[in-house]
């Protein structure tokens, strides 16, 4: 049984997709952002970080998003979630996985936390309108990879997919957003009909239709 | 032949660590950072980020250091510097490097490159002082991770010690330096004697005499 520590649309929802897909049994567990229950002692016990998600299973706490689907990912060999090691796709899950998670979501965070990164709330309209750009930048890129791939990694959903369909969702309000890059926008359509997706986003209370 | 392409003291640095550790045959290729060869249309076609760096093996080109790490590792699983597949200390193994590469790593890419994070340079120094802090609040982490622990996942080296020296190193200048945080400070001095950190570095002319 797998414990997921989640907020809803938080970096969460790559593993609850994947918890999903893969048919595991799990218990959602909220972490309430609204009263800053991540930074709650008994929290960072599990995760000193202080961030969603953390996964319990086996009675170990996991904590970071990427490390949590590689985990589940290599506990179901047999979806196919990840390529198995000797797999000349392998070394491109991981590379497009860290791009995904020190890049878009990493700018992500800058733009939507910009206080965090100034020392001066008067300067947080310079900070967001340069992260705009970089997130675009993020996106063009991903949207070249697509052109000529179904899917990240090619013929074949992989995690990398679900953890990009989270950050898509979180690019929707950035000045370009994701559906106005074609490749991007015409896979981010298909996958919004995935079963695990609808079903995840029904529990997770995240509206679909602006993918279609 | 494992190919880097490389720039000295950059994020080539931890793959670096890895190819002398793992005694791999591999050719250094410089990439001019000083003339922006990273943006080459040639250098594009291997690493459409346009970042350093990118390891090319079995004519496949690889691109974002830690999924560059985990490649070399898995090629060489002999060498320990990964936990197997089912040992507990696998997903705190991506764990750690997730933490180090989307946290650690990109809050000094924030304070090294901040007119990056603005549309206006006279904010910078905003920037850089909120930086400072965020630096200082994930080396705090990672010095706790250190105080009952050699290395980062318990008593073995693996290759999320190598990544960690690299941005420790990077981090020196630092309003609070790595060196200030006992544990941490503890363990990059025990590091800087091993035998690859000293063979790499002089290779890529680091001054390791901070450490001692």
């Amino acid at each position: 049984m797998f414990k997921l520590y989640y907020y809803p649309n938080n970096a969460s929802l790559a593993p609850h997709f994947l918890l999903h897909h893969v048919g595991a049994e799990y218990d959602l567990l909220l972490v309430d952002k609204k009263s800053n229950s991540q930074k709650s002692a008994e929290y960072l016990k599990l995760n000193p970080a202080g961030r969603i998600p953390t996964l319990v299973y086996n009675e170990q706490a996991i904590f970071e998003s990427p490390a949590i689907c590689i985990h589940i990912c290599e506990l179901h060999p047999e979806q196919g979630l990840i390529p198995v090691i000797g797999d000349s796709a392998r070394p491109l899950f991981f590379q497009w996985l860290a791009f995904l998670n020190n890049t878009l979501q990493a700018e992500l965070m800058v733009r939507y936390y910009p206080h965090r990164h100034t020392n001066d709330e008067s300067t947080i309209p310079n900070v967001v309108a340069a992260q705009d750009e970089r997130i675009a930048e993020a996106l063009s890129i991903i949207n070249d990879q697509l052109e000529h791939n179904d899917y990240l990694l090619g013929d074949t959903l992989s995690a990398c997919d679900y953890f990009l369909f989270m950050l898509a969702e979180w690019s929707l309000p950035i000045q370009r957003s994701p559906l106005t890059f074609k490749h991007l926008a015409s896979y981010l359509n298909r996958l919004s009909d995935h079963p695990t997706v609808k079903a995840v986003c029904d529990i997770e209370g995240i509206d679909l239709t602006p993918f279609k």
